[in-house]
């Protein structure tokens, strides 16, 4: 019977911008760099309590942040949300086409900006409200309906290297995986470190034929109690696209997918069809001809999306994240989680939106194990994995603090390195192929 | 940066059966009884702050929240909706006639009792953490978007009396209306006494003929700026339904709507099909074909309804509320709120459900102005209107609290009637007509 809502008063947020060392994975967009850009954002209370979230990095989403600054200092947490809900609630401009990810790289789309700073500030709120209670994130938005949040082994294609340039390198834990077989050692290394029992393949890098190969020998090794989902980006043609569905009927199923074989939902719609003509049911699942609520109409109407992934970061926070779980399990759609190259407060922030989620009926995708203590900027190091599974604790927010030392790191290295956004095309032909161009359909 | 954890575990728990005095409405279902049962739920924490909420009435609904007492005491009111979620997110049973309205009056449908229940007991546990941190209630769920809500003016044929029994009976303040002109009247009456600025028109009672009367005086009396819904509960067949939307095509449209004018997915479906194969846009809202989130598909894939009527009593409370707005956002539906007989608590929930949800694109329906100051159980008696609308205030929770006296007042009520559940049939067979059925279609 008291009131916090003087306490709730926002009166500082910080915006730090960080790179990362990430390695040389690869996708159809081109080459990872050697750093990779994050954004960890914080907002203080009246009376000193810190909310953070993490979300993209450069230089653009910094300065979209401080644009934002005089709506958000001053106001509630609690109402923070509520009143910047314009942003991600105005009619999507642009078609699907120009809104989904088919031509950029995730967090450089203009179109899905706002929903982005959207995101982020509400997850920073919800931490804060969180580590004021003294409640775990996901009990602030109706209450844990699990635990344990299971993520899947995410394996690339690799160069060799561990990421970062210089003194700063990292070691390559990994090692380079440029073939099937090296795929398979990849995934035996990940899956014992940390125990995931589902796997997601990056492929649309090397021929189809290599990439099938590449997907028989996983179920080769793993059996079909480790379900596998192949991502190629949308680098293949429909007729590729069906050709590998048909040739990897048994392997996509049973609790896997394939992902974004083609671009345009009309092309997803397409090789749905002419698979189901030939009695073959292998979901097509998407974060790029699905990218946000504007899409879901279309993809009910073409079919041409069984599962969508959800990501916290890009769909407007966590609340936005159980909506969308909703309506998916409403209309029948699977739900899984998409992720991109981040640190602990990110994983901490999908783990509060999946145990919040009822409906997630897929493991997250997570990048996690591609980046390193080195440069992870929670108190503590390393978000640890138990049976490929992060948990839920009793810790109040996002259950993680910033390590001002290792933010501070991470702000030397994103003055230090050349890097202000996001471009894989451009690393593709600065390390690998100066003539490299990125096709669609490549195959 | 204290911990809250404790304070917030349900300790108690109290069911509330009531009775409150109802006027002889008239519906396609029959007529109202004298009495109108309601339940009001307490949910008690540890030190000592109770959550509230209201919900139909009668001994079944009081029953299952007696089935559920070892659930809910010893819980903290954070994580109850979570560990609760298995009654609203399990697949429907039953096909979507059985699970609709069609045969049911509100409150009495088998198939939705464990969503009322849960309803109920989420709507409570946000009312006591809101009470708890001094927090409006919308502001707990991401931020009001709107401080005042928009209720509409819910007009009903009536016979004479104003609800109660004997020397319960109440003053009737609209006195009967059974002709256009008497609509008109009660209208103008509840419109310069609220400031309503859309009108309910419940139909489905008389020959079409006068309803269409009724709306057209209805149009003549306040003009287009005053917009109409009208709503017959499926009392007519398709043919009927076609030329009272062709009739009406002014009337109903410019912000109004026909609700259920048929029976089933497929009647509605083929109403809107033939409206717009003769160029006739009046949009098809409704309760009745849509009651759960596994209508909405064939909703979407029939369009047979645009405007679905969301209610926080039956579609799973507050957050329910929410993700059926962005649903029906993402698939060009209209969002507008049913009401049933109810008090103040209730109306308070409503009017949090709506401050929090962005796409409400209607004002809400309210049977609030057929109740009286005798019957609320809510300090300070009736909440006011201002120019039709409910506003949010400061006031912590759903910003109302229990009168106990009037409380301990409705639970004699409940005991000293004959009503233990809804049967508006039985009550048009004892007052009305001896040998009244309820006839799909009637015309």
């Amino acid at each position: 019977m008291f009131s916090l809502e003087d306490s709730m008063q926002i009166v500082e947020m910080r915006v730090h911008s960080i790179a990362i060392a990430d390695p040389p994975l690869r996708s159809s967009y081109g080459l990872h760099a050697p750093y990779a850009l994050r954004t960890i954002l914080e907002l203080i209370s009246e009376d000193g309590v810190t909310g953070i979230s993490e979300t993209h990095g450069g230089d653009a989403i910094a300065q979209g942040f401080e644009a934002m600054r005089s709506k958000i200092v001053g106001s509630s947490a609690y109402r923070l949300a509520g009143s910047l809900i314009s942003l991600i609630e105005g009619e999507p401009q642009g078609t699907n086409l120009e809104r989904s990810q088919t031509f950029y790289v995730p967090g450089e789309n203009p179109l899905d900006a706002s929903r982005r700073l959207y995101s982020a500030v509400e997850i920073a709120s919800l931490d804060l409200i969180g580590r004021s209670l003294g409640q775990p994130v996901c009990d602030l938005l109706g209450g844990r309906v699990r635990d344990a949040v299971p993520f899947s082994a995410y394996l690339f294609y690799k160069h060799s290297g561990g990421g970062g340039e210089g003194a700063d390198a990292r070691a390559d834990e990994y090692g380079e995986a440029l073939t099937p077989h090296g795929l398979v050692a990849q995934a035996r290394q990940m899956i014992a470190k940390y125990g995931f029992r589902d796997i997601k393949f990056k492929a649309g890098v090397l021929d189809p034929e290599i990439e099938i190969e590449t997907v028989r020998q996983l179920r080769g090794a793993f059996g079909p109690s480790v379900p596998v989902r192949m991502d190629p980006n949308c680098a293949w043609s429909v007729d590729t696209s069906i050709c590998v569905g048909k040739t990897l009927a048994q392997e996509l199923n049973q609790g896997g997918y394939l992902e974004d074989p083609t671009a345009t939902m009309e092309g997803m719609g397409t090789v749905r069809r002419k698979l189901l003509d030939e009695g073959i049911d292998v979901p097509l699942a998407s974060n790029v001809a699905v990218t946000s609520f504007a899409d879901l109409a279309e993809a009910v109407r073409t079919d041409g999306v069984q599962i969508v992934l959800s990501d916290p970061h890009y769909w407007g926070g966590l609340r936005q994240t159980q909506h969308l779980g909703k309506l998916c399990r409403s209309f029948g759609l699977g739900l899984s989680m998409h992720s991109n190259t981040h640190l602990g407060v990110s994983l901490m922030a999908m783990t509060h939106a999946a145990a919040a989620t009822p409906h997630l009926s897929y493991a997250c995708d997570t990048h996690y194990p591609w980046q390193s203590g080195e440069d992870e900027v929670v108190v503590g190091g390393r978000i640890p994995f138990v049976d490929g599974c992060v948990c839920i604790s009793e810790k109040p927010g996002l259950g993680v603090e910033l390590d001002r030392d290792q933010l501070a790191r991470g702000r030397e290295r994103y003055a230090r390195c050349c890097y202000r956004k996001r471009d894989d095309e451009a690393e593709m032909r600065k390390h690998i192929d100066p003539a490299w161009r990125r096709i669609l359909p490549r195959w």
